[in-house]
């Protein structure tokens, strides 16, 4: 027998809706790709958003093709994804990140019809522009005064087409089970997988993020993502903070310490949402200038783990509260998050960090597991660690026309991390399961390693890999990039290690280099370092 | 075309688990029907719900089977509810206030073939129990050394049918859309009518009441519900505190301003939820005892609106900000909060009071309009009145095994009251639309009197009812409670009025009274007034 309550669908649309009846006058702020910063409302963004669905149509656009953005975070950017989505359409948001081959093969693979594109992007654009197969229309985020003028591209103006359409548009009503939006891995291996989200799964993401034990996005935050909105929409801020009316302060390409600074200070953001890189260097940005980041009260990191000092100093120097959140493009991206608790504020400022240094808990709607080898289920102990397996409405469930069905075990995502999950629900990376070195047969985390020296005051940036060696199978190997004019030696950072890691932890060799290379997502490219340094151990 | 993501059923089990795995210590704190007061945490409620679902199994019941409830807000029925429902049986929760001849209709109606009854209702049950046909159990919510011994009644023991279960269970992965439990409405004409809601809409009710920009529960709040367990599911507060994991406050049999201040006290109670009359209690009781509120943020009122005074009085008295929500039976129940947010708080303390008086703005996932008797929509100026109609995911599309459908019009639910909405989304009760007052073709608001009459010191509770009238067809009567001691007079009633209404509404009588009848949830029984008051003005 079912319940006798409405089917009445999730639909994205549905949270712009809500925010234009009841807080019309929440503010979006965006910094301008031309410069300058731009400020509006949700009233005003959503009658641009319902001419973008009718521009949309007059472009032929029709439900369920796929219209692409390679864009910053920009209030376009935001009519763009209510604008795309709730009339049907799938919006593609394009990573400018990845290597321009790989952005060929998504365009392609996607068959995008439509693409609308940021200034800085078009020269990206143009050398990929001839092997696009299906691409009907290229739309330049700007008004008609900034159009490029030198280009051979045939561009649309954004602007003008808004102009030209009608504000009368009623959202549909569609299945939620629908596509929405697509994204694809920056994987580092093979072609990139797209990931399709549907309304449903969108939705029902926000609605978890926004509650207070997540990230705790309401009608008084203003929040600052400073994870792109070309990337797993942004950690669904944009959503959330739509369907709560928080201010939404968009930061454009302005990713450096100052700009970030600038808008943080200006607007009095009280929420951030990043990877550790950009808030290195806003920290540095701060330290220099001796400014402090007085009205921000929790700062979000994902992407990957912030070392503990990086907490320390957010709380110490500016009174800001760290939450690990821990997700991926096939988690919509959020599956913990790392956020203050009864548990949590029970304990002293040092046992605080120790746990802020974890993932975090699963947001409702999250389930999570940890397996070994054999597939057994691990306890809940916060010693034993496994793979890590998830669930829940919006995890994947497969890759977008892709045959690969290996990351999926009996209807649970294999998140490739391995990991422990303590009583109270705290889960902690390890390690990715490719990166966990194997050392005569037990397992060295290369991540604890990382963040014990990260803790040495010479060092700016780490990574450990585990390079083949001629006994133990693998040893650790640690390159470093010193902190500017910082001259760290191996055995300073060695004997620094001593006592923070089981001794036959103890890297095998120390490495300074000047940089690490990342993956488009920032993530260290540790396949690539494995490779540089297959044979730095094998002459032992 | 779909995303392509997990189609992982929401289920109310799935709150519970998750509560078991990531704040297995979160509090549960009930007051026992038999005295004292009982504690434990979500991780020992978890086990005792497999163990009762197990219990329910070896009692016969199976999927769909109807088990009704009899019960105060206790531990007992918390389990109930998730150990009920996430078995896959309906939990049917009966309003002990309704009349014993609607019970017996009923019970009956659902066929429920198991009750689960508190001591305190051994009797009404015995007054009911020859006239039941479906019934094959009852068993009460007790141990056995405190089981009746005088009753004819062949009654099965709570805690006995749990230590003889197993606490290995696996929750069912059920259809979303599945029914999980059954209310019906205490209306005032026929009989009652029942909501049978699904696992999807009690999960997604939960989800928009969580929010901080609605009820606000999360990890750190010390919630109170006086709103009953045995009528629409005490607000949802059950699932929405085992959700996050906030520390949960059952008042038990225990409503009285003493009993109530004891807990709130006690515990630190952030958090109230309750109808107007118990807080007239609960405020009085502090009054004369010279307490203060001092752990409490939030109260949250429903069911009929609070008077400014009482708004008021919590603030200048107590610090504890007012929230009004408005919702219904067949609302699951919520639609509307009024918590604080931006605008509200620019606003200097005399127009929050106003603001604080309206029933608030929907939450996410509830659309409202308001039309005229054409069905005309009208704008959300504020000042239009009209029908109010809703839709959402968690809003009733029909009654259980009954054919009226004239409160649904196109796919909305005609709530039968009379409001207005204004620009920033705030809705107002105007009126019942069957209460609201015919005069001389112009509609006077029985509310809108009666929160005007309500700021007068000498009046405790007041009604006002249109009676016949043979110049204008109907005209206002106000019926007045005095407060103990006072001796208002009808010209000074009139004379407070005068200014803050409309001359033309005036009252044409006041009539006063040592109480006023009120329905099984408390609210005025404006049917019978209107009734016993039939000729009051019939002889001008």
């Amino acid at each position: 027998m079912h319940g006798l309550m409405m089917g009445c669908p999730l639909n994205i649309s549905g949270i712009l809706k809500h925010a234009e009846r009841n807080h019309p006058n929440g503010k979006i702020v965006s910094r301008e790709v031309t410069g300058g910063v731009f400020e509006y409302t949700y009233r005003d963004a959503s009658i641009r958003a319902r001419k973008l669905a009718n521009a949309l149509r007059n472009l032929g656009v029709v439900q369920q093709d796929r219209v692409a953005t390679l864009a910053w975070n920009t209030h376009r950017h935001f009519e763009l994804y209510f604008g795309v989505s709730g009339s049907g359409s799938i919006l593609h948001t394009i990573n400018p990140r990845l290597f321009p081959e790989q952005i060929s093969y998504i365009i392609n693979h996607a068959e995008d019809q439509v693409l609308f594109v940021d200034l800085t992007f078009i020269p990206l654009l143009e050398s990929v522009y001839s092997s696009l197969n299906y691409l009907k229309h290229v739309v330049v985020l700007t008004s008609e005064e900034h159009m490029p003028t030198t280009s051979e591209l045939p561009l649309l103006c954004y602007e003008t087409l808004l102009n030209e359409a009608s504000s009368n548009f009623e959202w549909p009503d569609l299945d939620e089970n629908s596509a929405a939006s697509l994204c694809y891995t920056s994987g580092t291996t093979g072609h990139p997988k797209g990931v399709l989200y549907s309304h449903r799964s969108t939705v029902l993401h926000a609605w978890a993020c926004s509650s207070r034990d997540a990230l705790g996005i309401a009608n008084d935050t203003t929040v600052l993502p400073v994870v792109p909105m070309f990337h797993v929409n942004a950690w669904g801020v944009p959503y959330s903070a739509t369907m709560s009316g928080g201010t939404l302060v968009l930061p454009g390409a302005g990713m450096d310490g100052n700009s970030l600074y600038e808008l943080i200070d200006g607007y009095q953001v009280n929420l951030l949402l990043g990877v550790p890189t950009v808030w290195l260097a806003l920290l540095q940005h701060c330290q220099k200038n001796e400014l402090t980041l007085s009205s921000v009260e929790n700062v979000v990191i994902g992407g990957s783990a912030a070392p503990i000092s990086m907490i320390q100093e957010f709380k110490e120097k500016h009174n800001a509260f760290v939450m690990h959140a821990w997700g991926m493009t096939e988690l919509s991206p959020v599956g913990t998050v790392n956020s203050m608790n009864r548990y949590m504020a029970s304990l002293d400022q040092h046992a605080q960090y120790q746990l802020q240094a974890k993932q975090g808990r699963s947001v409702f709607g999250i389930e999570m597991k940890i397996i070994d080898s054999e597939g057994n289920v691990l306890s809940h102990d916060g010693q034993a660690f496994g793979r890590l397996l998830v669930r829940g409405p919006w995890v994947a469930t497969s890759y977008y026309k892709h045959e690969d069905r290996s990351a999926w075990i009996d209807g649970w995502f294999d998140t490739g991390d391995v990991a422990t999950i303590d009583e109270h629900g705290y889960m902690s990376i390890v390690d990715r399961a490719k990166d966990v070195i194997k050392s005569g047969g037990e397992w060295i985390s290369s991540i604890d390693l990382e963040n014990a020296a990260m803790g040495h005051p010479a060092i700016l940036e780490c990574a450990v890999i585990g390079v083949p060696h001629p006994k133990w199978d693998e040893r650790p190997l640690l390159l470093v990039v010193p902190k500017e004019g910082a001259n760290p030696t191996q055995d300073e950072v060695l004997n620094f290690l001593s006592g923070k890691v089981a001794k036959w932890w103890l890297p095998d060799s120390v490495v300074f280099v000047d940089q690490l290379p990342h993956t488009a997502t920032g993530k260290l490219l540790k396949m690539k370092l494995r490779e540089t340094y297959r044979q730095a151990l094998m002459s032992d």
